[in-house]
């Protein structure tokens, strides 16, 4: 298994990683992915960055609707644990079980249909094509 | 190339659920996804069930959420068709440009640390464990 | 675009292996999956082994069925070339519009279920356990 | 870990579906896949819908080549409950295990000549333009 | 199609990461890559700063190595444009047609043997857990 | 779980194999892959034989390089087994704790800017075609 670093043992460039995820996050847990990630501090420090921005900073989709296309990707990609996390963090933005559900729903319909359209090797619309 | 199956030339079967479509879309056109689809009408019509409830039936996610996952997803396995016809559905239900550039970042993100979690296997944290 | 070797411009150990998928399909033609990769003679060499073995070998499947699950693996990868070349070899072995269609439906729901499946972490039943 | 719907706890509308699928297979148990689904329940029902019409109603293709088709894009997407849940499916329809071993020699070659292809960008043939 | 932005028609921000890639690649050509995602510049800026240090920055994985896995992912997801782009990077530092054709094999090999460690459930070895 | 046919419990053709890689690879040891792989013998045989060539015979790409490709596949395609496996080969040969933290850093990058090149329908440059 994956050496996971703890504070005490990480370097300088990990521990300021670690104290950044704590202040914006505004919790002192720091979740496994990052612990691992740290075994390489320059993947470490790249991910959470673009992390930060891409999930938690300014834009027109909301925070809740960014969980569930991180959930749909993970789900279509069978990342066990990116679906346990971002479930967890979609549910504490709010998603119901019911919107758990719905996103199943949508996520399988599109594996099932991006494969009709592999297979049928359907020609795209004119009027789809901007 | 898929024979696309016209109004004039679908039986019984294939002309209900065309004139669904129209009737629930509210549009004459029907594209080329469903005239394929007709190659094998019990295909078209389960699939037209499932995604009309799916995609456009009650639920508490919003309809153009709903696209955005489906965007994400079909981005994720490079289905050219679904990107094409959902990237125009989504524009139609209000997807901004700016929208659809953070959506890629969001699929790309997660597409990357969806590997770095199979990677380094990463081992779920208890508190994501429900 | 990849080079595509013919018989003229090929080495002695391309061509043993053109004569032999010539000898084997009794037909003058070589389709350009194999010209393609010619340009590597031990890749061509293995995989026509390979697939001759595999694909018209002796066994318990039938060489039509073993057409459809080459099919359904292709769709799900999304790979026109495959998707293009073995449903052509179907056919030429019976599969029917209609056996197509059922193969669509069948591949389009397992990818379906395939997300159901990851995406509820479903444990896996003790009697499916073997 | 995903909550799993017994019976007793169930709905009308998921235990409709329960008692279909003891009906249709003849049996009692219900396994997990279908206990999972049962937690959006419009999801539940249209998976059985779909699946048994898909999986059991008549058809040119015969119930055991349905499952081996199954387990293929189940092994190509990697989803450990489906190889398991659909390889009992496949055995009690008859399949042995030197099929099984015929059926991942298939899949894992396809799913290697569909990256040939990929990277060698090889054009589609003529002949196989239909 | 994706409109394709150039820097006569650029802001600030997107002809910063323009003027930083023709400095770090000493080239003027701009490929269409980084001009489709100028049209969100954050995702502009943060792909090339990743890719630029993740690519060409320092490291123990030689240049032309990186192009190698580069291709061997791209191939994998079946991504036309990465393979392309990359390949011909690949090529610049030095990859040979005969290399190219041994990638290809190692990872045609891989996406094969990937399915039958899924396909047979083949349990990890306690000598390669570490 | 699969059944893992021992040595003693092999017919002739299963152990000509064994003694071949244990003869190639100089241990006692034969992992749970081959053992497995064993209940099909010809499947055994056949993909030992590729690996065999492709991963230890002559060729342009060096034996680590070849390590490191196969990873990056197996962590695109989510193969716990083959990820462990190969690592543990990759190791053998040289693999530093640095530059798997690089390998996961170019793979989830590719995995990333792959889906970038999908959603953004990217046309390939005129100079990378060739």
């Amino acid at each position: 298994m994956t050496n996971l670093i703890e504070y005490e043992d990480a370097n300088e460039e990990v521990r300021a990683v670690y104290d950044d995820i704590r202040a914006t996050r505004q919790t002192e847990y720091i979740n496994n992915f990052w612990k691992a990630l740290a075994n390489h501090p320059p993947t470490l420090r790249r991910t959470w960055e673009n992390l930060k921005e891409i999930m938690a900073g300014p834009g027109e989709i909301d925070p809740l609707t960014r969980e569930l296309i991180y959930i749909a990707v993970s789900v279509t990609n069978g990342c066990d644990y990116c679906i346990a996390s971002h479930s967890a963090a979609a549910r504490n933005k709010g998603m119901t079980e019911q919107m758990f559900g719905e996103l199943m729903a949508i996520t399988g319909a599109a594996n099932m249909t991006n494969r009709f359209a592999n297979g049928y090797k359907i020609p795209v619309d004119e009027i789809f094509k901007q």
